[in-house]
């Protein structure tokens, strides 16, 4: 790492790829069931001075993010690997940079692919809301769609 | 592209790799003697709902931004070929998905490597001020560094 004198690291290697220097490989959240093999790094949080955070999630081959909702947005770019997401009502294929916004109360879930996994890089606000978990009722609408009911894992 | 009914798409593909669908490859800036093979696309916006801005740069080989500073951060990740930056007052070479964060009214320049480009995202607060030039006392300054005073290009 490169460092000036006060404030956040002005360089931050990685000690090999998707690793990075200067932070923790974390659990995703607290084991709840929701989600499988999922890690995550925070890269830059409020102290870079732009209201925002930026995570890298990883997801493990046949692994998935829990299927939830805000009042916050998501602006995610998959980096390496490949895999899916169910962005508010469609599912999406993911190729390398593509630009996923997921709006704000925005039904998302994140996939790998079966056979390899998933990372993406991931901005929030800093300040932002919890997530909410699909109750019943929301997840009979989301499974009207039959390619959204094949793909959400719960 | 896969739009919701209002707001921004929720998914931007890209028509080749790291040329985004709907939007354009853009120059840099106002062509002002000041940088060299220079394109830019603008993936978000402030319509995204997090305040800032997500760019995409990429410099051709033995390009370079514009060597300047200003009051809002940056912050920097590599995710094509090959370069190094001067980041306040050190150079430092690049690796894909490293993290750069150039502090407020840090100098800074892009550099690609002479026989490869360099492609970065680059995320700055939506509301910012303008790029300020170095003058005649502030190149002085900088290259008392030997090592700055051969990488930057103004």
């Amino acid at each position: 790492m490169t460092s000036t004198s006060a404030g956040p690291v002005t360089h931050r290697r990685q000690s090999r790829p998707f690793v990075w220097e200067g932070g923790a490989v974390l659990a995703y959240k607290e084991a709840d069931g929701t989600f499988r093999s999922v890690t995550r790094q925070v890269l830059t949080g409020a102290e870079h001075g732009q209201g925002t955070c930026l995570r890298y999630f990883e997801v493990g081959p046949g692994g998935y993010t829990t299927l939830e909702r805000h009042e916050h947005t998501h602006v995610v770019i998959p980096i390496r690997g490949r895999g899916s997401a169910l962005v508010v009502d469609r599912i999406v294929r993911l190729a390398l940079h593509d630009v996923v916004f997921v709006p704000g109360w925005g039904w998302h879930q994140f996939r790998a692919a079966d056979d390899e996994l998933l990372g993406f890089l991931c901005a929030v606000r800093a300040d932002r809301d919890r997530p909410v978990l699909p109750g019943g009722e929301d997840l009979a609408a989301l499974r009207r769609d039959p390619r959204v009911a094949a793909f959400i894992r719960v």
